[in-house]
């Protein structure tokens, strides 16, 4: 490929540009303000409710507004690990989750027309969110080896595959995930994945020298940590029927992040070199309970039950990154920048199972094992076939994919500061003493 | 002007306690509870409701943390993205902010006195954190430049004027300008540049060399950036009226930042070299469909309008950024260090004479269009005859003002960490060659 | 002590994994959701209400996310100010918040089961979040010299202390104490600098070459600083009396704050070389005035009463750091690596002794000012013994504590990325002219 392919002047603004106002004209025609008199608020991943009924408009607000911290800071900040890459991981994540947000809400509301119309309001809000995250974590699995041009692609493909999937698997096979282990995190990892394998490089098979992190950048990506993994409670209640299955949700997520927490610190110590504690681990790992939890953290599954799910969840994903992650990069071709195997992928066909289990044993009315199976199944068939698709079309010769040399590396793409201060200070203190030897 | 003028010692503490003691004073005569009996809960920019309520007093408390993490992170974090200036930027955000609130909560509540006080609740504390928006947005245009002294002066002249101005437009002529485009950002834009004008350096014509970033830098500013358009829909709707026009101005600010983001990203790709994205515009112009939607946030302009205009005011900062800038500082000598002008400034008039428009169309009931107009002249001319007086106060001899070739450095009035750990390290490798080359 | 007790492989594992196990069993026989018909909801620090009330399961959520972030950002971040320990500081703060919020819940319930069973809900998770507070209070005392297993140790010994410590002040002694002045504050800081003496090293009498602070570890720091400050209000009023009361605690608060920042500023400039500020100060003594206004928070002292308690708070704590730290560590052989004891050991008995005064002004009825100095001697007592005590056990010598030469440093405990890029490149440049050098 040649180098000039990745100027993106032109190509990126019209993409960009094209994208956002073939969106406002669809907004113009088909979305209006909910008038607070539509057939039912509240209206997502949750079982609807048909009758009309009276919600605050604000209630859920604080509850987007977390949603929202995940989003853009969470996942924007937990992918600046890498040592040369920060300015994309945060940058190019609010880029697309600007867009996908827009995107989503379109897409998610054809399925639910009132009077020809999408209504807008905090929950529909909160559901655009969601299908970002779709996006960011299938970002997670290129990240570094693709181009915005690839990427918005990506976003404008993911989201309304996950669309459909999701209408099928919640409205029309009615299943229950209401913290998306299925439909946003094992979808997302696996379309991912599958685009990852599509686009593998040959010339990365033996790692690439700006793939991995340095001290302020490992600190940086602990801000997007922290941050999702305080929140998380959040957005597996967010959409759930108010009251104690909210607050059931709430708890479920909590104590399954706490254990979590336990297990991703024992084992990473258990796994490395002397027993010390890796990054990589913590950074994601701590978080594996949050998905693992999802689809039973409104059922009725016992504190401990919760705990138990976390447990696991923070040890398989630890065992992930350390003995499975390089086995897919150099057995399947498929390189994985963030693990988000272990991250999104096997936490949320854990979170699946659990469902299927939690149900089977009757801890949610109104829904069958083996509709929770058939939504999982539909998930990860969605995920891996569109995924691999997506991927065929993001590595068509003209979207300025970065050539294997320029992976991982921001001033591709970015203007980059020329030198560090340090650098410079250094450099001087180099001179000097180049000067001194010279005389 | 001779260097020991920089001492901060007793000057700053002076002036600080003084200001904090003679405040505290006027709280004890003036401030009291608000024990839910007051004439009008909620007042603010919004239209006055003179009929007593009852409101749950805790209600407003989620919106106040958002603006209050706006105004603390948001600002704060956005400026350190120079190299040597982030204690300033985060610590002296702070100071401002810290006094600027008590002060603000004195001279907005001057103006609405029930029994001879002012009655302390959750709407009174965000338009207090509002009040000093005005001054970190000034602040952002003489950053680099100015001292401690000279800023909290600053901040006590501001905030007056800006509370004249503000009940001015708001109670008298009766604007609507709900996110307060005109009465915060157009207002605080041209007072800072106003002052900066003022305090125009001839020596800092050709740059400087601490005047730009370095890569984690630039990253620490993303914290403020991403924080800022997270929660300026609560910003631009703390103050709406509860229920659907609260929604609308969430829902408005929303998709209008959505949008911005878009238009943002395609210009600087089309303006900059090689069509690189420019961090510079990513950390600012995103953030211009916020301010450009304030003033009709709260009016039923349709969701594609805000998002039109959010494109607009990505637009035109990103452009005014590249190309307006350099214009203003080489031929009308505003030193505009954050480039306020842009992501304040001509947004912040766009978004008065959206309002206007909105108000010309019937968007809002019980407005009148030149009475908008009215509002946004007023706010200009208050800010620019306000910041000019300011800069002509600041410009004293007294108030410890850095010499040219201390601006933009952190040493000045901080004590900082003597080296980099990396420094050290290279300095040890670079003795090391000097000894093995001396030996 | 050889140096391969500091390999935490097996012991770090064995011991986390045993906890959490223990704790899900406890869980599973002890802990049930709340299901709303528990004999009191809103149980805490403050007055307990007998009657059976029905209160919105989620109302406080948006409080209980506010001090949620205080805990893992706040906290985390805080005490990432050291060059070479910030994977410790906020990854080892997850950690034991993580396990202490576990332990909290139950430790604290025991004393208010209902039908055998302790019924959690937010209230319950503020509390456990708060319980692991103190245990962070003494992780500042102790930071960068001591093990992970240590801090397991530490946390689970300190939260079963404190939760008697808090039965008894709060619930048998009916001391009024809402923002937790005595009971978190005042106790962690003594409990941890009690551990300090006990653990006290004669190796770092003349300090330590990584006890301190680059520039951008200090801007790291500064996120927790900020995220604290912001959300103290919450902190504070979190547990008090719905509506006036709660109010009345978010207003103190935030107005104590605002006053410290003045003071904390200008103390910092009048003590410091050239009335330079200095960033130890501004991170840790602008926040003296949140504790020290914590048991009174929710009384009636008037607006500039909370701000005169702000101001004082500002004034001692910045003292403390320059005078008096110093002083604890040459003559008492407390080396407090974060001086837990300006930002939490005065201000705490400051604020237990603002209480005292406010409930003998009859500030708050149904408390006596005897009632509350017992329960800062109680406090103060149990912080002390308690935390000897434990350090004696923290003493032992199978823990790994780390040998002098490695304190405050990651790479003991973390993998840490080998080489800054900045010291790859200086290298670069310094090979570059060595070998001009040699050539």
């Amino acid at each position: 490929m040649p180098a000039y392919a990745t100027n993106m002047r032109f190509k990126f603004p019209i993409v960009a540009l094209s994208l956002e106002i073939i969106t406002i004209i669809l907004y113009g025609v088909f979305v209006v303000y909910d008038d607070g008199k539509s057939k039912g608020h509240g209206h997502g991943h949750a079982a609807p409710s048909n009758e009309t009924k009276h919600v605050e408009p604000m209630t859920l607000y604080p509850m987007f507004q977390d949603v929202h911290v995940m989003i853009f800071i969470g996942f924007g900040f937990l992918m600046t690990f890498l040592k040369r890459y920060g300015f994309s991981s945060v940058g190019v994540n609010l880029l697309l989750a600007a867009f996908g947000l827009q995107w989503g809400l379109l897409m998610q509301g054809i399925w639910d027309l009132d009077d020809g119309k999408i209504k807008i309001n905090i929950s529909k809000m909160i559901n655009a969110d969601f299908s970002t995250a779709t996006v960011l974590i299938s970002f997670g699995a290129v990240l570094g080896k693709t181009s915005p041009v690839q990427l918005l692609i990506m976003t404008i493909l993911e989201i309304t595959i996950f669309a459909i999937n999701e209408h099928l698997v919640v409205e029309i096979l009615g299943v229950s995930d209401v913290g998306a282990s299925m439909t946003i995190h094992a979808f997302g990892a696996y379309f991912g994945l599958a685009a990852a394998r599509v686009l593998y490089r040959q010339g990365l098979r033996n790692g690439h020298e700006n793939d991995g992190s340095v001290y302020h950048s490992d600190l940086f990506a602990m801000i997007g940590t922290v941050f999702l993994w305080m929140f998380w409670p959040s957005f597996n209640s967010a959409i759930a029927e108010p009251g104690i299955p909210q607050l059931t949700a709430v708890i479920n997520t909590y104590l399954s992040l706490a254990a979590c927490v336990l297990s991703a610190y024992a084992i990473s110590s258990l796994v490395e070199h002397k027993g010390k504690l890796d990054m990589v681990h913590i950074q994601n790992a701590t978080l594996a309970g949050g998905v693992a939890v999802g689809t039973c953290a409104d059922m009725n599954i016992g504190p401990f039950g919760a705990m138990l799910i976390g447990l696991v969840a923070g040890t398989i994903s630890t065992v992930g990154f350390k003995f499975l992650s390089p086995i897919l990069a150099s057995n399947l071709g498929i390189q994985d920048t963030c693990g988000v195997h272990n991250l999104h992928g096997m936490p949320g066909i854990l979170g699946g199972l659990a469902g299927i289990v939690a149900v089977a044993l009757g801890k949610k009315a109104g829904h069958t094992a083996a509709m929770q199976a058939a939504g999982l199944a539909s998930s990860l068939g969605f995920g891996l076939v569109g995924g691999a698709l997506t991927g065929l079309i993001m590595k068509l010769p003209f979207w300025g994919q970065p050539p294997d040399q320029n992976c991982f590396d921001d001033s591709l793409y970015w203007e980059v500061p020329e030198e560090e201060e340090e650098n410079e200070e250094s450099l001087a203190h180099a001179d000097h003493s180049k000067n001194k030897a010279e005389a």
